[in-house]
Protein backbone atom coordinates (compact mmCIF):
# COMPACT_ATOMS: atom_id res chain seq x y z
CA UNK A 1 0.00 0.00 0.00
CA UNK A 2 1.42 3.41 -1.17
CA UNK A 3 1.09 6.11 1.75
CA UNK A 4 1.05 9.62 0.70
CA UNK A 5 4.62 9.98 1.41
CA UNK A 6 6.19 7.32 -0.68
CA UNK A 7 4.25 8.88 -3.46
CA UNK A 8 6.22 10.13 -6.71
CA UNK A 9 6.32 14.13 -6.82
CA UNK A 10 4.46 16.15 -9.44
CA UNK A 11 6.35 17.59 -11.99
CA UNK A 12 5.02 21.15 -11.04
CA UNK A 13 5.73 20.49 -7.45
CA UNK A 14 9.48 19.46 -8.24
CA UNK A 15 9.72 22.82 -10.58
CA UNK A 16 8.43 24.56 -7.91
CA UNK A 17 11.02 23.25 -5.30
CA UNK A 18 13.57 23.40 -7.79
CA UNK A 19 12.79 27.60 -8.25
CA UNK A 20 12.86 28.02 -4.82
CA UNK A 21 16.22 26.71 -4.07
CA UNK A 22 18.94 29.40 -3.12
CA UNK A 23 20.40 28.54 -6.28
CA UNK A 24 17.95 29.39 -8.72
CA UNK A 25 16.87 32.30 -6.36
CA UNK A 26 20.46 33.26 -7.18
CA UNK A 27 20.89 32.58 -10.70
CA UNK A 28 17.14 34.43 -11.71
CA UNK A 29 18.22 37.56 -9.77
CA UNK A 30 21.80 37.22 -11.94
CA UNK A 31 19.19 37.06 -15.15
CA UNK A 32 17.38 39.46 -14.49
CA UNK A 33 20.02 42.39 -13.48
CA UNK A 34 20.91 41.92 -16.81
CA UNK A 35 17.19 42.92 -18.34
CA UNK A 36 18.23 46.40 -19.11
CA UNK A 37 14.82 47.04 -21.02
CA UNK A 38 12.86 45.71 -19.11
CA UNK A 39 12.25 42.73 -22.09
CA UNK A 40 12.10 39.75 -19.70
CA UNK A 41 9.35 41.56 -17.35
CA UNK A 42 6.58 39.09 -18.03
CA UNK A 43 8.55 36.18 -18.43
CA UNK A 44 8.08 33.72 -15.32
CA UNK A 45 10.81 32.57 -13.49
CA UNK A 46 10.91 29.35 -15.07
CA UNK A 47 10.75 30.94 -18.73
CA UNK A 48 13.83 32.43 -17.92
CA UNK A 49 15.49 29.26 -16.90
CA UNK A 50 14.05 27.84 -20.01
CA UNK A 51 17.27 27.32 -21.99
CA UNK A 52 19.10 25.91 -19.32
CA UNK A 53 16.93 22.44 -19.93
CA UNK A 54 18.54 20.42 -22.52
CA UNK A 55 16.97 17.08 -22.48
CA UNK A 56 18.95 13.74 -23.51
CA UNK A 57 17.01 13.86 -26.71
CA UNK A 58 17.96 17.50 -27.38
CA UNK A 59 21.84 17.19 -26.37
CA UNK A 60 21.96 14.73 -28.80
CA UNK A 61 20.65 16.16 -31.94
CA UNK A 62 22.88 19.68 -30.85
CA UNK A 63 26.38 18.81 -33.17
CA UNK A 64 29.17 19.62 -31.41
CA UNK A 65 31.03 20.28 -34.80
CA UNK A 66 31.78 24.55 -35.38
CA UNK A 67 31.62 27.47 -32.93
CA UNK A 68 29.39 27.05 -29.77
CA UNK A 69 26.06 29.24 -29.30
CA UNK A 70 26.70 32.97 -28.15
CA UNK A 71 23.78 32.09 -25.87
CA UNK A 72 25.09 28.77 -24.78
CA UNK A 73 28.28 30.28 -23.57
CA UNK A 74 26.53 32.81 -21.94
CA UNK A 75 24.20 30.95 -19.86
CA UNK A 76 27.68 29.03 -19.05
CA UNK A 77 29.20 32.38 -17.55
CA UNK A 78 25.78 33.15 -15.81
CA UNK A 79 26.41 29.67 -14.45
CA UNK A 80 29.58 29.92 -13.15
CA UNK A 81 29.10 33.50 -11.86
CA UNK A 82 25.68 32.36 -9.77
CA UNK A 83 28.17 29.75 -8.40
CA UNK A 84 30.80 32.08 -7.03
CA UNK A 85 28.22 34.20 -5.74
CA UNK A 86 26.47 31.99 -4.04
CA UNK A 87 30.35 30.80 -2.39
CA UNK A 88 30.44 34.56 -1.43
CA UNK A 89 26.99 34.18 0.00
CA UNK A 90 27.82 31.22 2.23
CA UNK A 91 31.11 32.04 3.13
CA UNK A 92 31.80 35.77 3.28
CA UNK A 93 34.41 35.42 1.00
CA UNK A 94 34.43 36.80 -2.67
CA UNK A 95 35.15 34.26 -5.08
CA UNK A 96 36.23 35.35 -8.44
CA UNK A 97 35.85 33.02 -11.60
CA UNK A 98 38.03 32.64 -14.53
CA UNK A 99 36.55 30.90 -17.47
CA UNK A 100 39.02 29.88 -20.79
CA UNK A 101 37.48 28.81 -24.01
CA UNK A 102 38.68 27.74 -27.02
CA UNK A 103 36.38 28.60 -30.18
CA UNK A 104 35.31 24.78 -30.04
CA UNK A 105 34.11 24.68 -27.19
CA UNK A 106 36.56 23.10 -24.59
CA UNK A 107 38.35 24.93 -22.01
CA UNK A 108 38.14 25.35 -18.10
CA UNK A 109 37.08 26.96 -15.61
CA UNK A 110 38.16 27.90 -12.08
CA UNK A 111 36.85 29.58 -9.02
CA UNK A 112 39.05 31.18 -6.24
CA UNK A 113 39.02 32.44 -3.05
CA UNK A 114 42.06 34.45 -1.71
CA UNK A 115 44.84 31.58 -2.97
CA UNK A 116 42.74 28.48 -2.92
CA UNK A 117 41.08 27.08 -5.81
CA UNK A 118 37.38 26.06 -4.58
CA UNK A 119 36.27 24.69 -8.06
CA UNK A 120 38.17 23.50 -10.90
CA UNK A 121 36.55 21.98 -14.14
CA UNK A 122 37.67 21.07 -17.82
CA UNK A 123 34.59 22.22 -19.92
CA UNK A 124 33.94 19.65 -22.82
CA UNK A 125 31.15 19.85 -25.20
CA UNK A 126 30.02 23.23 -24.17
CA UNK A 127 27.62 23.29 -27.61
CA UNK A 128 25.47 20.87 -24.91
CA UNK A 129 25.69 22.50 -21.92
CA UNK A 130 22.57 21.64 -20.09
CA UNK A 131 20.75 19.88 -17.67
CA UNK A 132 17.89 17.61 -18.11
CA UNK A 133 15.47 19.27 -15.30
CA UNK A 134 15.49 22.41 -13.46
CA UNK A 135 15.45 20.17 -10.02
CA UNK A 136 19.33 18.58 -12.09
CA UNK A 137 20.24 22.45 -12.44
CA UNK A 138 19.25 23.44 -8.73
CA UNK A 139 21.65 20.16 -7.48
CA UNK A 140 24.37 20.61 -9.90
CA UNK A 141 24.16 24.39 -8.44
CA UNK A 142 24.44 23.39 -4.94
CA UNK A 143 26.80 20.50 -5.32
CA UNK A 144 29.00 23.12 -6.91
CA UNK A 145 28.71 25.56 -3.83
CA UNK A 146 28.48 23.04 -1.49
CA UNK A 147 32.31 21.88 -2.48
CA UNK A 148 33.84 25.32 -2.75
CA UNK A 149 32.55 25.94 0.89
CA UNK A 150 33.96 22.40 2.39
CA UNK A 151 37.08 23.24 0.79
CA UNK A 152 37.13 27.21 2.19
CA UNK A 153 36.28 24.92 5.86
CA UNK A 154 39.69 22.65 5.18
CA UNK A 155 41.84 25.33 4.30
CA UNK A 156 40.33 28.34 5.95
CA UNK A 157 44.07 30.29 6.17
CA UNK A 158 45.06 29.72 2.00
CA UNK A 159 41.17 30.64 1.37
CA UNK A 160 41.88 34.28 3.43
CA UNK A 161 45.07 34.65 1.96
CA UNK B 1 87.93 56.44 -9.82
CA UNK B 2 86.05 53.71 -11.50
CA UNK B 3 86.93 50.19 -11.04
CA UNK B 4 86.44 47.00 -13.69
CA UNK B 5 83.53 46.13 -11.31
CA UNK B 6 81.38 49.08 -11.45
CA UNK B 7 81.52 49.47 -14.51
CA UNK B 8 78.12 49.39 -16.95
CA UNK B 9 77.53 46.20 -18.09
CA UNK B 10 77.69 46.21 -22.07
CA UNK B 11 74.29 45.97 -24.02
CA UNK B 12 76.13 42.91 -26.03
CA UNK B 13 76.64 40.65 -22.64
CA UNK B 14 73.70 41.88 -20.73
CA UNK B 15 71.47 40.07 -24.16
CA UNK B 16 73.48 36.89 -23.40
CA UNK B 17 73.58 36.90 -19.79
CA UNK B 18 69.42 36.80 -20.11
CA UNK B 19 69.45 34.39 -22.99
CA UNK B 20 71.31 32.43 -20.72
CA UNK B 21 68.77 33.19 -17.80
CA UNK B 22 66.84 29.38 -16.89
CA UNK B 23 62.88 31.65 -17.76
CA UNK B 24 64.40 32.73 -21.16
CA UNK B 25 66.17 29.10 -22.31
CA UNK B 26 62.58 28.12 -21.23
CA UNK B 27 60.42 30.38 -23.44
CA UNK B 28 63.02 29.56 -26.52
CA UNK B 29 62.56 26.04 -26.34
CA UNK B 30 58.89 26.78 -26.24
CA UNK B 31 58.51 29.03 -29.12
CA UNK B 32 60.98 26.58 -31.26
CA UNK B 33 58.69 23.78 -29.98
CA UNK B 34 56.16 25.58 -32.19
CA UNK B 35 58.31 26.10 -35.42
CA UNK B 36 56.49 22.86 -36.94
CA UNK B 37 58.20 23.54 -40.58
CA UNK B 38 61.57 24.91 -39.58
CA UNK B 39 60.59 28.42 -40.79
CA UNK B 40 62.51 29.71 -37.17
CA UNK B 41 65.57 27.47 -37.80
CA UNK B 42 68.13 30.03 -39.23
CA UNK B 43 66.50 32.89 -36.74
CA UNK B 44 68.85 33.20 -33.35
CA UNK B 45 66.88 33.02 -29.66
CA UNK B 46 67.34 36.70 -29.59
CA UNK B 47 65.42 36.88 -33.10
CA UNK B 48 62.91 34.67 -32.09
CA UNK B 49 62.58 36.90 -28.68
CA UNK B 50 62.99 40.39 -30.18
CA UNK B 51 58.83 40.95 -30.58
CA UNK B 52 58.73 40.68 -26.55
CA UNK B 53 60.82 43.78 -26.65
CA UNK B 54 58.55 46.82 -26.86
CA UNK B 55 60.32 50.09 -25.54
CA UNK B 56 58.41 52.87 -23.68
CA UNK B 57 58.39 54.87 -26.81
CA UNK B 58 56.96 52.08 -28.85
CA UNK B 59 54.37 51.18 -26.10
CA UNK B 60 52.80 54.73 -26.33
CA UNK B 61 53.04 54.54 -29.74
CA UNK B 62 50.97 50.94 -29.55
CA UNK B 63 46.73 52.19 -29.58
CA UNK B 64 44.45 50.52 -27.01
CA UNK B 65 41.47 50.76 -28.79
CA UNK B 66 40.34 47.93 -31.27
CA UNK B 67 41.24 44.27 -30.74
CA UNK B 68 44.44 43.01 -29.17
CA UNK B 69 46.86 41.70 -32.06
CA UNK B 70 46.49 37.86 -32.39
CA UNK B 71 50.26 37.91 -32.43
CA UNK B 72 50.50 40.01 -28.95
CA UNK B 73 47.74 36.86 -27.44
CA UNK B 74 50.15 34.60 -28.72
CA UNK B 75 53.17 36.18 -26.88
CA UNK B 76 50.65 36.48 -23.51
CA UNK B 77 50.34 32.94 -23.65
CA UNK B 78 53.72 31.61 -23.98
CA UNK B 79 54.92 34.01 -21.50
CA UNK B 80 52.65 32.38 -18.65
CA UNK B 81 52.87 28.77 -20.10
CA UNK B 82 56.52 29.17 -20.07
CA UNK B 83 55.85 30.51 -16.00
CA UNK B 84 53.97 27.52 -15.56
CA UNK B 85 56.10 25.24 -16.88
CA UNK B 86 59.00 27.14 -15.10
CA UNK B 87 57.22 26.17 -11.54
CA UNK B 88 56.95 22.98 -12.91
CA UNK B 89 60.74 22.41 -13.49
CA UNK B 90 61.52 24.20 -10.01
CA UNK B 91 59.02 22.90 -7.56
CA UNK B 92 58.09 19.17 -9.67
CA UNK B 93 54.51 20.43 -9.23
CA UNK B 94 52.05 19.99 -12.31
CA UNK B 95 50.89 24.07 -12.45
CA UNK B 96 48.11 24.82 -15.33
CA UNK B 97 47.16 28.47 -16.73
CA UNK B 98 44.27 29.70 -17.26
CA UNK B 99 43.60 33.06 -19.02
CA UNK B 100 40.79 34.18 -19.81
CA UNK B 101 40.43 37.41 -21.96
CA UNK B 102 38.37 39.92 -23.18
CA UNK B 103 38.03 40.85 -27.01
CA UNK B 104 39.18 44.62 -25.80
CA UNK B 105 42.27 43.19 -23.96
CA UNK B 106 41.69 42.69 -20.19
CA UNK B 107 41.41 39.64 -18.82
CA UNK B 108 42.97 37.63 -15.90
CA UNK B 109 45.32 34.63 -15.80
CA UNK B 110 45.44 32.66 -12.69
CA UNK B 111 48.17 29.65 -12.47
CA UNK B 112 47.24 26.85 -9.91
CA UNK B 113 49.40 23.65 -8.68
CA UNK B 114 46.56 21.38 -6.58
CA UNK B 115 44.05 23.67 -4.72
CA UNK B 116 47.55 26.73 -4.73
CA UNK B 117 46.64 29.34 -6.25
CA UNK B 118 50.34 30.25 -7.17
CA UNK B 119 49.80 33.41 -9.66
CA UNK B 120 46.78 35.42 -9.80
CA UNK B 121 47.18 38.60 -12.24
CA UNK B 122 44.68 40.57 -13.81
CA UNK B 123 45.39 42.03 -17.50
CA UNK B 124 45.23 45.16 -19.02
CA UNK B 125 46.14 47.16 -22.43
CA UNK B 126 47.08 43.97 -23.52
CA UNK B 127 47.84 45.25 -26.58
CA UNK B 128 51.21 46.98 -25.41
CA UNK B 129 52.56 43.70 -23.68
CA UNK B 130 56.06 43.54 -23.59
CA UNK B 131 59.76 44.36 -21.97
CA UNK B 132 61.82 47.32 -22.12
CA UNK B 133 64.98 44.53 -22.38
CA UNK B 134 65.63 41.24 -22.40
CA UNK B 135 67.05 41.55 -19.16
CA UNK B 136 63.72 43.05 -17.57
CA UNK B 137 61.95 39.86 -19.46
CA UNK B 138 64.02 37.03 -18.01
CA UNK B 139 63.61 39.22 -14.36
CA UNK B 140 60.03 39.86 -14.91
CA UNK B 141 59.40 35.98 -15.53
CA UNK B 142 62.01 34.85 -12.49
CA UNK B 143 59.73 37.00 -10.19
CA UNK B 144 56.79 35.55 -10.87
CA UNK B 145 58.38 31.86 -11.00
CA UNK B 146 60.05 32.78 -7.49
CA UNK B 147 56.64 33.81 -6.29
CA UNK B 148 54.92 30.97 -7.10
CA UNK B 149 57.78 28.40 -5.79
CA UNK B 150 57.50 30.60 -2.36
CA UNK B 151 53.55 30.30 -2.52
CA UNK B 152 54.05 26.40 -2.71
CA UNK B 153 56.60 26.30 -0.21
CA UNK B 154 54.60 28.49 2.22
CA UNK B 155 51.59 26.21 1.30
CA UNK B 156 52.97 22.65 0.36
CA UNK B 157 50.15 20.34 1.01
CA UNK B 158 47.88 22.51 -0.46
CA UNK B 159 49.65 22.63 -3.68
CA UNK B 160 49.53 19.08 -3.47
CA UNK B 161 45.53 18.90 -2.83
Amino acid sequence: MRTPDTQAIRPVDAHEKALATPFLRCLIRLIRAQDTYGMWEDKSDADLLADFIVTKEQRREIPIIGDPDPDVLWRLQIFYTCAALAIEERSGLIASSTIMMSPEGFGRVVLTTGRLVVLSKTLRDVHRFGFDTLGKLAKAGAKLVDDAVAAIESYPDVARA
